[in-house]
C-alpha cells in the first residue's frame, strides 16, 4: 500500500485544512488546533463534542451539524487529542446549557477527555460524559482486552444529537446515551490490514487469500483469522456473532449500519448489505432503519463492519431519521 | 487485492439488491433488469436518464433524486447496459416531455445508448443525448485514444438536473449541456491499479513505489509512471496538465471536484484538496463551487481524479449549488 501525504508530518494540520475549507460553509477550525466547530454554535442547547485520532474520516469532522455534534476535536493518526485541547474546545463553546463528551472506550481517548471534563468542572463549567463500547469482538475484563468504541459511535452522535435538539437536558442526554449504548454492538472483518506507513505500526500481516474476523479501527488484530469467504458467508458469521450478544426478545426490530472501513469499494457494501438483509428476513428481524457508506474508518483498510441497534423506543427510530447537513452522514 | 463478492456471477443483481434496499425509500429497481428509477417518476419535466457499468458506485444509482438523475441502467461490471434495456427505460419512463440520455465517451456505451436512442425515436418518442468526455489524459482522434467520460460526467448529471427541474425544453438541456461539457476537464492517477481479480483483466502493474498518471476508471493505462510522490507533487502536475486545457483568460472562476476512486481514504483526498486549494490560490483562480468524495469509481483504484469546470455564467453555480437527495452527490 502506499500514500498519498506529504513530508514534514503536519498530517492533522493538512487534513483538517483541506476538510474544513471543503466545508467551509458549514465548519469553522482553528488553525493549529485540532478543534472543529459549527460555524453558528448554538445557544439553546446542550453543546454536543466528540473527538479522537485522524485516519478515522469522516468520523467525527463529518459528524459536526445541525441535529449531531457541535464540535470535534481530533489528534494525530490514531491518537486521540491532548486533554488541553479537549478543555479549551469545552471553554469556547461552552453556552451554559451544559456540554456532553461521547467518548470511545480506548484507554487513552477516556484518559484524556475525562482529564478535560475534571479540569472544566473546576472552572464550574457543567459537563457530563458517555462511553461507547460497542465493539464485541473483544470481551471486557482486562486493560488490553477492553470493548472498544467503533462504528457505534455515529449512531450516538447522530440520536443524541437529535435529542439535544429537542431541547433535552444534560442529564437527560447522558441517561439516554447509557440507554442507548448497551442496545448497540458492532463486528467487524478486514481483508487488508490498515497500513498508514511510517505513521503508526502495522500490527499484522494478511495473506493473499486471508481475512481477519474481529479487527479494530486502529488495525487491532482480531479474534479468528480465515481464508477469504464470500460475502454471505461473512454476512453469515457478523450476524450470528452479533445476534448472540442480545437476549432473543430483543430482537425485534433493529437499525443495520453497514461501514466501510476506508479501503473498500461501495460495490462490495452494497453486495455486503444485500446479504445482511436476506438473513435478518430469515430471521424475521424487523430492520426500521438502514445506512452504509464509510463513517467511521480505519485509515486505507480494506474491511467492513456491522453494527445492529436493537430499537426499543418508536423514538428512537425518529432521532435516526431525524434530517441533518452533516457531511459524514450522508 | 481481495474482493468482498459471492460465486455465481450474479453481481450486477445482488449490488443494484443491495443499493436499493437501503434507499427504498427514493429509489425503485426492476429485479434481474439494470433499470433504476426515482420513486416517484416526474410528469412535469424532461427524464434525465444515464447508466454504464457497475464498478463506479456511487454512479450512477446514487444520483437519482431531486434535481439530479430520473433514472440509470446499470450493466455488469465495466460493461455498458444492452441497447435493449436502455430502450426499455426510455419507454417505461416516458412522459411525453422528451428524455435526455447522458452517455460517457466509451464506445460501447455511445454505441448502445444511440441504438436505444434511435429505436425509441422510432417509435415515435422524442430523445436526445449529450455525450460527456471530460478525460484530457487521452488526446481524442484514434479509435483507441478518445476522450473518455469520467469524474466530470457527476457534474453534468448536477448542473442538467437543476436545469431540468426549472422546466428547460429537451432542446435546451441538450444546447446547455453541449454547452457545459467543454468546460470540464478531469484527470487522474492510480497508486494501485483496479483488480476486480476474475471479473475482467488487470490491465498494468505498478511497483511498491510507482504511480500512474492519466488512468481510466476501467483500470486503463494512463500516460505516464513515476516514482511515488508527495500529495503537494501530484497536485502540481494535475493542476498544471489541466490548465493547458484552457485558454488563459478562462480560469478565472472555477469548480473543483476531488473524486476518489474507490479505494483511498478521506484522509488523503482531504490532504490532496488542501494542496489543490493552495495552487489555485497562488494562480488567482476563484474556486466558486467545491465538492469532495467518491462520485464515479473505478472499483477499488487507490487513487484520485482531479477534475475543473470553468463557470462561465452565474447560473452554473446555482445548478452546482441546487440541493438534491440522490445519496451519490451528498
Amino acid at each position: 500500500m502506499k500514500q498519498l501525504i506529504n513530508s514534514g508530518g503536519h498530517i492533522r494540520q493538512q487534513l483538517l485544512a483541506g476538510l474544513t475549507y471543503t466545508y467551509n460553509d458549514s465548519l469553522n477550525w482553528q488553525p493549529k488546533t485540532g478543534i472543529v466547530t459549527k460555524k453558528r454554535l448554538p445557544d439553546n442547547k446542550v453543546i454536543l463534542l466528540s473527538g479522537g485520532g485522524c485516519g478515522h474520516e469522516p468520523a467525527h469532522i463529518g459528524y459536526i451539524g445541525e441535529n449531531m455534534l457541535d464540535c470535534a476535536v481530533m489528534g494525530a493518526i490514531f491518537e486521540p487529542p491532548a486533554s488541553s485541547e479537549i478543555l479549551q474546545a469545552i471553554e469556547e463553546t461552552y453556552n451554559g446549557h451544559g456540554t456532553l463528551l461521547i467518548i470511545k472506550n480506548f484507554e487513552k481517548d477516556v484518559a484524556n477527555f475525562l482529564e478535560a471534563e475534571k479540569q472544566a468542572k473546576a472552572k464550574g463549567l457543567l459537563v457530563s460524559h458517555v462511553i461507547v463500547d460497542d465493539d464485541c469482538s473483544i470481551e471486557s475484563g482486562t486493560f488490553e482486552k477492553r470493548r472498544r468504541g467503533v462504528a457505534g459511535t455515529v449512531l450516538v452522535h447522530k440520536m443524541l444529537g437529535a435529542a439535544a435538539t429537542e431541547g433535552k437536558s444534560l442529564n437527560d442526554l447522558q441517561v439516554l446515551g447509557e440507554t442507548l449504548i448497551p442496545s448497540i454492538k458492532t463486528l467487524g472483518v478486514a481483508f487488508s490490514p490498515a497500513s498508514p506507513i511510517g505513521l503508526i505500526p502495522q500490527q499484522y500481516e494478511l495473506a493473499e487469500d486471508e481475512m481477519y474476523f474481529g479487527i479494530g479501527i486502529h488495525g487491532e488484530p482480531g479474534y479468528r483469522i480465515e481464508k477469504m469467504q464470500s460475502s454471505e458467508r461473512i454476512a453469515i458469521e457478523l450476524v450470528n456473532k452479533l445476534k448472540q450478544q442480545y437476549p432473543k426478545e430483543a430482537l425485534t426490530q433493529v437499525a443495520v449500519l453497514v461501514n466501510g472501513l476506508g479501503g473498500i469499494p461501495l460495490l462490495e457494501l452494497g453486495i455486503f448489505m444485500n446479504d445482511v438483509q436476506q438473513l435478518l428476513d430469515i430471521e424475521d428481524i424487523e430492520v426500521g432503519f438502514k445506512h452504509m457508506g464509510n463513517f467511521l474508518t480505519a485509515y486505507n483498510t480494506h474491511g467492513l463492519s456491522l453494527t445492529l441497534l436493537t430499537i426499543k423506543e418508536k423514538k428512537w427510530l425518529e432521532y435516526l431519521n431525524t434530517p441533518t447537513d452533516a457531511f459524514g452522514w450522508k
